[in-house]
């Protein structure tokens, strides 16, 4: 969902790429995404496409070819990950996990111990499953390795604490439509002094002309021409993050939580059995597991059509076993809670 | 310029990349499309970023790695396509001309007999310049030995004819915010059968994943998910095609036509001499040279700030040697054309 004010932010008037406004809105935009990443990296940058480009941006810039890639596979975004890795001709090496499930330190400090990989990829909160994978058990078991750590925070930005910088994260992209409430079109990134060394270090040019992390710096902040940004898009997201820092992090992160707790405790009195365990899950991305002899497909048409809710169902490994409950931004309150919970009660009943 | 009700169509709710209402709207924007570049392609599709991601994708999709790409070199964009073209590791060849000239058959046909490339690439209207290449030039003597041929008609899609079935072009790529007057943000793109048929045929994997062309065509035409579409930026595309269809094409270019006739006029009464051959000129970009003891960032400082009119100058070869006058969409007519010449004899004097 999008506030009013971020749509009517859209109108205003289209610049150039070089004009000096364009470039005051950037640099508010970017101070704003620091604080939500929780970095003081200055490549903070937004590229200049969906959530999938950033990811293309991290990978492509970071995971040179001939070297290897270690990827942490409990998902859907993972599989993506891989896939861009082996495009890079980057050696893959993945530790698989079901579905729903998340990783500790002594499995993924031994994976990695083996692998010796050159970069290590994770997905923070991983919106197919609704489980949610704590960046440091990662980072940790990455940088006794001396490894880069790219994270997937497409689902998290925005809704709970990122930490970039506490949490070690070398690389971390997200996408404008989840946690920043905004219409999808921008990938925010920020990268730390460390990756930056390393990508100065390659030793092979970037494939990638659109997404080259340098280029994209230079026009950050040197100013030179690289793409024709969309501004109204940059416009969404600096109204987005104003939003935002006007009802103040923390405040917003709590709502998330108080909100998700309080759907998964209705959900919970209805009988239904969350998949992900309770330590770690995604306040934004529910996924109660689909009740035996229920059609899960019967009931998101109910919900559509009958109280025009829209919820999505499970993928992959989980097709047909979760349903998939989106929670954020304007949404995350008790009310919508208590309104669907009545909502999704009689759509199960139907 | 963008007009009112394409800003307007931006504030339409944001839909999810898979809603049949999103895919109504794609489809009819590709139809569109066809239609201004004058094309029967089934693969005309949308890619997922500005201009440069268009043209990313026809060279990354269709220049693999050892393989040989010719570039007509006569400007700005043509020094982009030959980097890309090196960083799929393909062996890029030249044939240079000054900026501002064109080709002729001749020395095409020469040229490409010598190098016999698989994949030719040209720019149709150079926005650095203001010359406007015959595609047919091009197309014929590539065709000649049996060479793909790319065409980047950033500049001219929606603004003058492209003609891309008549003119043989085997892809074309485009942006939204010149002859379309759109907001920036995407790249309409359409790639022959034969094009099709070559790219099924690669022997090498594509490095890209966001600029994948075969998951583009699955995604619009397959309906599987690939990326989070922009929903706004699609509306915004949907109504500046909508009104396009509303004017007709030939009177809009016809329209372009008779707005720079009579801006060059206009400019010749004033005593400047145009940099391009009067043959080969862009209708939408016009190019007076600066003339001898006048300091040209002067005189558009002044436009700016006594007119508010915001005209561009040379670059690369060009610098300090042309204005880039735009004439574009809504501002293409007489009255305009006449507004823009006092205010520019106004600042040529002060």
């Amino acid at each position: 969902m999008v506030e009013p004010s971020v749509y009517e932010a859209m109108g205003q008037p289209v610049v150039g790429p070089l004009d000096p406004y364009f470039f005051d809105v950037a640099d508010r935009v970017r101070a704003m995404l620091r604080a939500v990443f929780g970095t003081r990296n200055q490549v903070t940058v937004v590229v200049p496409g969906t959530g999938s480009s950033g990811m293309e941006t991290a990978v492509a810039n970071f995971v040179e070819p001939g070297s290897k890639l270690a990827v942490f596979a409990n998902g859907y975004f993972a599989d993506r990950l891989s896939e861009m890795g082996r495009r890079q001709d980057a050696t893959v090496v993945r530790l698989e996990k079901p579905w729903g499930e998340v990783f500790h330190y002594g499995e993924a400090a031994e994976f990695l111990q083996r692998e010796k990989p050159d970069v290590v990829a994770f997905v923070h909160a991983e919106t197919s499953t609704g489980a949610l994978q704590d960046p440091r058990v990662i980072t940790r078991a990455a940088h006794n390795v001396d490894a880069l750590v790219i994270a997937d925070t497409v689902t998290s930005l925005g809704a709970l604490a990122v930490n970039v910088d506490d949490a070690g994260i070398d690389v971390a992209y997200s996408c404008t439509q989840k946690g920043l409430s905004c219409p999808p079109g921008l990938a925010p990134l920020t990268a730390s002094p460390r990756a930056m060394e390393r990508l100065a270090a390659r030793k092979t040019p970037i494939r990638h002309w659109y997404l080259d992390l340098k280029m994209l710096v230079d026009y950050f902040d040197g100013r030179k021409y690289h793409h024709t940004v969309s501004t109204p898009l940059y416009y969404a997201l600096h109204e987005g993050l104003r939003l935002i820092a006007g009802e103040g992090l923390e405040k917003r992160f709590e709502r998330h939580r108080a909100s998700h707790l309080s759907l998964v405790a209705g959900l919970e009195r209805m009988g239904l059995q969350m998949h992900v365990a309770a330590a770690h899950r995604i306040p934004n991305v529910n996924t109660p597991r689909v009740p035996a002899g229920v059609d899960d497909l019967k009931v998101r048409k109910y919900l559509v059509e009958k109280h025009r809710i829209d919820i999505a169902g499970g993928f992959g490994e989980l097709s047909g076993k979760v349903f998939r409950i989106g929670l954020m931004g304007p949404l995350a309150n008790r009310e919508s809670v208590a309104m669907f919970l009545d909502a999704f009660q009689d759509a199960l009943r139907a």
